[in-house]
C-alpha cells in the first residue's frame, strides 16, 4: 500500500492528503437541512449530512490528490450511525482509487492492539467466513504502550499490505510535555522515531517503509532532525494550514528525491467556502471552494520544493 | 460518577472491575451457533454472540461487582455492527446499576478529542436535539499529546459528571520502553502520574477526583510510589490474573482507607469455563463459573487487604 500511495502521489504530483474530518458546522446549511428532512434531527440524520458534505468534495478533488484522511472521532461523536458514515467514506474512497489513512490514533496491548489492527486494516474470523470491517488502507497509531502496542498493527499490515503512521510528534502546542521531555540527552520523540525507523527497515514496500511516522507541520526544525532519524519512513504532516504550517517549513520533511511526506490539510480544504479567499464560491458551491483551496495548497507546497532545490 | 463508582464499590465490598472483552473464542460454541443460526456466520452473528455472552455473565455476576469494562477493540474488529454490541452492552450494564468504563484509549488534540469525549461521555448536538452516543461512565484515555489531549476530556467530564482514567503505567512487558526512561532523574510515567494529580486536584468528587489513572499490576512497586503521587486519583489496575498480578502484589495500589484502587480482571472471569479450576461447571453454564471466579477474585484482593492491614 506504500507503493500505492507513492504511485498516486507522482500520478497527481501532489504530496498532499484531504483530512475528511467533517465538524456538522462545516457541512452547510442546505446539506443538513437535506438529511434532516429524511431521517429528523437524529445521529442518522447528522451521520447522512456528514456522508453527503463528504461525497461532494471527493467527487470535487479526487482527481487531484492521492489520499483521503478521515478522522475517525469526528464520526464516532455520532455514535453508530456515526460509524457507520464513517465505513461508507472509506470505501467510496476507496472505489475513487484514493489511498485512505484512517487516522484513528489506536493503541493498546496485544490481543487488543491486534483486534484494532484486524478491524481497522485487516480481516476478523467470523466461523468460516472473514470480514474487513473498516478497511482503511493506513492507520495512525499511538507508540505510548511500546513495541507490545505496535507489532500486532505491523503483524496484520505485513499479512494485508497495509500501513501505519506512528504518532512521533504531533501538532498540537502541548506536544512538547512529554514527547519533547530530555531522555539521555535526548528528547523523547527522537526515541520514538529510532523506534520507527528500525521497525520500518524490517518491513519495507519497493523504496519506503510501510512504517511511517507523524510528524506536525507546526515543528519544522523537528521535522528536519526526524527526516534524517527516519530516512525510509513516509511522514504524514499534519497542522498546514489552519494550525500554522505553511509549504516552505515544509521542505525539510521530504527527501532529495521529492518524496518522503505527505502533507494533511483539513478544514482548510473542507471548509474552505467559510473562508474570504474562497467566498465567490457560494455557499451552494462548497465543493468547488475545496477544489480551488486543494490546488492552492499543491501549488504552495510545490513552489516551495521547487524553490528549495 | 466517581462517587457512584465509590458507593457501588462500597456496596459490594468488591474493588474490582469486570472486563467485558469477549474474544470470539471465549464465547462457547452453543451461544456462538444460536447467534450464526439467525445472522449467519456475519459481523452481525458475531456481535450478536458477544451480545448474548456479555448479557450472560452480567446478568450472573451483576450484584457481587460494583463497575464493568468494555474493550472496544473487541467490538471494534466487528466494524458497525460491533459497534452496535459495544453500545448495547453498554445500556444493560447500566440497566443493572453497574458503572461503565469505557475502555477507549483515546487521545487526540483539541476539537477532536472533544469530539472522542463528546462521543463516549458526553452528548453530541445534532440541530436542536442532542444524543449520548456510546454514553459510557468513565474513558481510558492515552497522555501522549499532552495536555492538549486530555483537557477535553475533562470539560466534558465536569459538564457531565462523568471521569477518566489516563494511561500511566501500563501493564504490559515492553510498556519500558518509554514510560520508563528517565526525565530529570525520574522515569516518564511519573511525570505523567503528576500532572493526573495536578489535573484531577481542580476536579474532585467527594473524596477523590474524577480524573483517575491507569496502573499496571505487574508493576507493584511502581505502584506504590503512583499511590504517593496522586493521592486523589482512583487506580484503574488492569493485568491481574491472567497477566500476572496476584492480590498480595496489589495493597499498595489501595490508600489507608481501603479505597483508591479497582483491579480489572478479563480473561480470568469471563473465560473462567475454560479453567481446569471451574471445569466443574461445564461449558454450558459458563455464566456460573465467571460468577465463581468473581467470588475468588474478591476473596484474593480482600484477603490480601485485610492481611495488609
Amino acid at each position: 500500500m506504500i507503493n500505492k500511495l507513492i504511485a498516486n502521489i507522482k500520478k497527481t504530483n501532489a504530496p498532499i492528503v484531504v483530512g475528511l474530518d467533517p465538524m456538522l458546522n462545516y457541512v452547510p446549511e442546505h446539506v443538513q437541512k437535506k438529511a434532516f428532512a429524511e431521517y429528523g434531527e437524529t445521529l442518522e440524520g447528522a451521520a447522512e449530512a456528514v456522508w453527503q458534505f463528504n461525497k461532494a468534495i471527493v467527487d470535487a478533488t479526487y482527481d487531484l490528490i492521492p489520499a483521503v484522511k478521515p478522522q475517525v472521532a469526528m464520526y464516532e461523536q455520532f455514535g453508530v450511525p456515526g460509524m457507520a458514515a464513517y465505513e461508507k467514506t472509506v470505501s467510496y474512497c476507496q472505489e475513487k482509487g484514493l489511498v485512505v489513512i484512517g487516522d484513528i490514533k489506536r493503541g493498546d496491548i496485544g490481543s487488543t492492539s491486534e483486534a484494532y489492527a484486524v478491524g481497522h486494516l485487516g480481516h476478523v474470523q467470523v466461523g468460516s467466513k472473514s470480514y474487513a470491517g473498516f478497511h482503511e488502507d493506513f492507520a495512525t497509531v499511538n507508540p505510548y504502550l511500546g513495541s507490545d502496542g505496535v507489532k500486532p498493527f505491523i503483524k496484520v499490515c505485513k499479512e494485508e499490505k497495509k500501513g501505519i503512521f506512528v504518532l512521533v510528534k504531533t501538532s498540537n502546542p502541548s506536544s512538547g510535555e512529554f514527547q519533547d521531555r530530555i531522555i539521555d540527552g535526548r528528547p523523547l520523540y527522537e526515541w520514538v522515531g529510532e523506534q520507527v525507523a528500525a521497525w520500518g527497515e524490517e518491513h519495507m514496500g519497493d523504496d519506503y517503509s510501510y512504517v511511517g511516522a507523524v510528524v506536525g507541520a507546526t515543528y519544522p526544525e523537528m521535522g528536519k532532525v526526524l527526516r534524517k532519524v527516519m530516512p525510509k519512513s513516509y511522514i504524514l504532516v499534519p497542522g498546514y494550514g489552519a494550525q500554522g504550517g505553511k509549504g516552505k517549513d515544509l521542505v525539510h520533511f521530504f527527501n532529495e528525491d521529492g518524496l518522503g511526506a505527505i502533507v494533511n490539510s483539513s478544514r482548510g480544504i473542507i471548509a474552505a467556502y467559510k473562508q474570504e479567499k474562497y467566498a465567490e464560491f457560494g455557499t451552494e458551491n462548497f465543493a468547488d471552494a475545496s477544489r480551488a483551496a486543494v490546488k492552492d495548497m499543491v501549488e504552495d507546497i510545490s513552489g516551495a520544493l521547487a524553490a528549495a532545490k
